[in-house]
């Protein structure tokens, strides 16, 4: 063991996962020197760490000397139960509204305080969007984000609204009392919206997926949503469907 | 370094990696003594990693002690560009062809001498198939299969017509003269048909994504193929539609 001056205590196994978590969206292909800074390890340990994961087939190496994630962990990462199992269960209730409506489908989850996307359907006919399945956005500009802020924990919610919110867009709704009074609204209704609160020519209407928890109450699991251009005449019709899809998926989860 | 009784010379990183590569499709939720056994690896080497695999998050562990692949390492797998990059491309292209026809869409690659689905669309009126994403199958038993196997280098399709093929209905073509034949009609045709011969009751129709190489030519990097109950009276609008976007993807790959 040697080399990490930053952090001397860190084992291997810590090492690996901070080679493996340097990777993001805006970083699929990174070069040593830059995985080095990233994962906070000196150049010579991550040169190790490596050869090792790509003799592994972890992670592959370009003719450049970039590496990227690999095939292999493309497939652990599918095995991830709490992920994958619901965006399998959904995944032809998500279809159907999709074939239904050509619009922009999305099933998503909390993270924290972030808005998970695990799936995504989206055709070439339907409106421009910022997400996709594995990215994460505000909970509260967009319809999924503020149907799972909602029905999180009161506590989360209170320090939610307390805090500073991002504006992504000048009618993205930051006042913690009219944010609070909305959610409430949600709770009430059963349903959420956004008129260009994430991004501008963009509405969304979406919904809670629940299940039954062992003691026979509905929890709220994950929250299904719709962006079209507009929600104008279109809002019974997209939240019937977006019910009915909800009502499906809850009841199939294992 | 200690314990591992069954291979002395292997590295924490390479046991991190048995121990990922524990979990598949059938095992997603393992036990330590499973997960020791699968990794060939020592109970107290296992207890150890795993230890430290849940507090970076990257394996979880539930109330009956067996673990899974968590959220992080989910993250991690879908960075791999190979698998998603061309998944997103592809991805409001089989949108299209789904709602356009209802069937079940595959966006399919090779890996090694199996196809290996990227992504699947299906809605619930679609014919029941036994492909997911990520899951494997017989190169010759499927549309997409067959379009990969017939444009997979001459010397991987001899063996693989060499060898004894799986035969998982009664109506795969396993003889290797018959296969062969019907692999050069697939290349000189542009797409592959099968008829239960993975799934009794199940049709489908295939075609190649092609890429522009530097040298100027076109390889096939993915199938792309749809399920449906009868190709009678089908094929030729399904072919159209599997074309059509066929080329949209391949023009729209980096």
């Amino acid at each position: 063991m040697s080399g990490n001056v930053s952090s001397p205590g860190a084992t291997v196994v810590s090492r690996v996962l901070a080679v493996l978590y340097a990777f993001d969206n805006g970083h699929r292909r990174l070069g040593v020197t830059d995985l080095a800074r990233r994962a906070d390890l000196p150049v010579p340990t991550v040169h190790r760490l490596l050869r090792e994961l790509v003799a592994g087939e972890a992670l592959t190496r370009d003719a450049e000397g970039r590496y990227a994630i690999g095939r292999r962990l493309w497939d652990v990462g599918m095995l991830a139960p709490e992920q994958t199992e619901l965006q399998q269960v959904a995944s032809p209730f998500l279809s159907d509204i999709h074939a239904a409506t050509r619009a922009t489908v999305h099933l998503a989850v909390r993270d924290g305080t972030e808005v998970l996307y695990l799936d995504r359907l989206s055709g070439r006919a339907s409106v421009p969007v910022v997400s996709r399945a594995g990215s994460r956005l505000p909970l509260h500009a967009t319809g999924v984000g503020k149907v799972l802020l909602a029905h999180a924990p009161a506590q989360l919610r209170e320090d939610y609204l307390a805090a500073v919110l991002r504006r992504p867009t000048v009618h993205t709704i930051t006042h913690p009392e009219r944010l609070g009074r909305q959610l409430a609204a949600v709770r009430r209704e059963g349903y959420a919206t956004t008129e260009d609160e994430m991004t501008l020519g963009a509405c969304s209407i979406a919904v809670p997926i629940t299940r039954a928890t062992s003691g026979g109450e509905q929890e709220v699991v994950a929250a299904l949503g719709i962006v079209v251009p507009t929600l104008k005449r279109e809002r019974t019709r997209l939240l019937a469907a977006l019910q009915v899809a909800a009502r499906g998926i809850g009841r199939s989860l294992p």
